[in-house]
């Protein structure tokens, strides 16, 4: 879809695009919402969910916050359409299984969606680049009241805001921050951190979210409860931690810089060379070596790239981005050698520049 | 040892330096012979066996086959000395650990070696680059004959040759052919190639022979039997089948070209990319690569190099000699530190002669 090629031509929201060094990459805060006197997704039939989007489809377009906005249905998407969204954070892949009447509206430039007939009627989050939960839970708050002046709600005086999952019962927020960890991780210190957030009771989460794993050492934080706080305490909570986690990011630099170095030369090297050299690569192994790239890139042992390149090669190396990019169906095991191709023309023609 | 420093400085009589291409990389004939009268090496005392060596020292010296000779006893050598000797297939890994008595006779250019006192009172060699292996049988029955005028050997005239252990009673004769089959390798062929080669009397072994595994994708060949044949019918076996088995690496290398030269490619890239990039590299893995660079050369995928200086590189790289080339003694760990160097410098400077 052409709305969807559109995309690859501009940064995701979620993504540094060199606006931020060091391990903090980006921030998102959504909420879950479900309309009053409508049944719930999970229980609704086609024609219901249709009619449901028919009804909020003009109020979503018509919202200050998300204009210009793009509408999407489910049904209009072809898979690698619906694959490039979920690469860039605008939607999950849940949705993407979803039939008539799912659909995603976000603002243009990114920062702002709502999925619509997801789990619940609505899941709409702000999201972008650096730590900015403050920022986003105004936003996202604002989008929240525009829309509630058009439609009730299903709200428990007791309880707060209902959903389908009692997960997300309450305040239905749920405030995350995407690091980048490699510090960490070459010292073998990741497992005590997420240990340690996860005791605290906030999850710890792949780049892909829930059920994913982390992969080039991207972790997200996010709160685990919706149920019997306040908003700005549970984003609090969260920022201090994920401040914290950043310094224990630093502190691990600076001891692989003094006690590792070569360990650390070592890796970025390999991963400059095996990204430049392979003529297949599968994506995790890509992550994990862009990785190390970056993390020599901060540290000042690479010069040669700027981070705004890696961070772009994070998300065009993903299967959705690739085939968009090739403009067609590719399998697996074809995607590496695209993928690899890739890699081997873009820090080529680096390498070139020097 | 001034005598070992020089040995860097020629190419080892084991490895093509670019004499052939394709899977063939050198020959070897050797002879374990024992001195009638005398008790054998192993229940000798120290006394005996420096007896043994001050008597043999003058007739090895003196031998034409020899000259120029270069003499050198166990006790005088370090343990890097004893390393370098060991690459260079010059003697073996037992001989190294044996005391006064012990020693290695060799002609300057490596062709011909005697160990004096290891398992048996004589192990005589001759080895060359690509297949020769009659040709070697001439040359050292031409020094056993020369020997045999001025001793008398340990001879059983049912058995023949006597010698410390019963796998070397006949003709004491032990021939083998190093073979570089990265193409069976990456097709996983080399299993059923290597049982079948067992399975007609010969045995399979590692670059550094008996008890060593394949390393870089080299294997060596040689007979198991050296009773109840000739010496011209077992070398006569042992070629054939190394033919065969090269008529086998050629057909496989084919078929990875057409069958899989992505993977081909990527293999060579990655050689390429993590030799000339890496910062830590253990022996294994640089074998491990050089052997597919060897192979993209063979190939006509890599023109950038010359097998030449690849062939060196699988020497130098070795502990012994790395040591060597650094003029002092360094620890395993150290070690893959400066190997990463000496690989980066090499393959680096290869790259700006382009």
């Amino acid at each position: 879809m052409k709305t969807v090629d559109n995309l690859l031509k501009q940064p995701s929201a979620w993504l540094s695009v060199g606006a931020n060094t060091g391990s903090i990459i980006s921030s998102r805060v959504r909420l879950a919402r479900n309309i009053d006197g409508r049944i719930f997704p999970g229980r609704a039939g086609e024609e219901e969910s249709v009619r449901l989007w028919h009804d909020l489809q003009p109020v979503f377009e018509g919202l200050s916050a998300l204009c210009p906005a793009v509408s999407l249905e489910m049904n209009d998407l072809t898979r690698v359409d619906k694959d490039v969204l979920f690469e860039r954070h605008l939607m999950s892949s849940e949705l993407a299984e979803k039939g008539p009447g799912s659909a995603l509206v976000f603002k243009r430039d990114e920062s702002v969606s709502i999925m619509v007939n997801e789990e619940d009627h609505l899941r709409m989050q702000a999201m972008s680049t650096g730590l900015n939960l403050f920022g986003l839970w105004k936003i996202i708050n604002t989008v929240d009241s525009e829309i509630e002046s058009h439609v009730n709600y299903a709200v428990s005086p007791q309880l707060g805001y209902l959903s389908a999952c009692p997960t997300n019962v309450g305040t239905g927020m749920r405030a995350s921050v995407m690091l980048h960890l490699p510090g960490l991780s070459l010292m073998n210190e990741i497992k005590p951190i997420i240990k340690g957030v996860s005791k605290i009771g906030l999850a710890v989460r792949g780049l892909w979210g829930e059920g994913t794993e982390a992969s080039g050492d991207m972790f997200q934080i996010s709160n685990q409860t919706t149920l019997g706080e306040k908003e700005e305490a549970i984003i609090k909570r969260l920022e201090q931690i994920v401040l914290e986690v950043d310094e224990h990011e630093k502190k691990a630099r600076i001891r692989l810089m003094q006690k590792k170095e070569n360990l650390l030369r070592d890796q970025i090297g390999r991963a400059y060379g095996v990204l430049s050299q392979a003529y297949l690569l599968n994506s995790r192994e890509t992550l994990s070596m862009l990785s190390h790239l970056r993390l020599g890139i901060d540290l000042g042992l690479v010069v040669k790239w700027k981070q705004a390149m890696i961070d772009e090669l994070f998300l065009l190396i993903q299967p959705g981005h690739l085939q968009k990019l090739e403009g067609k169906r590719i399998g697996a095991e074809k995607r590496d050698m695209v993928r690899a191709r890739l890699m081997r023309k873009r820090l080529a023609s680096v390498v070139s520049d020097k």
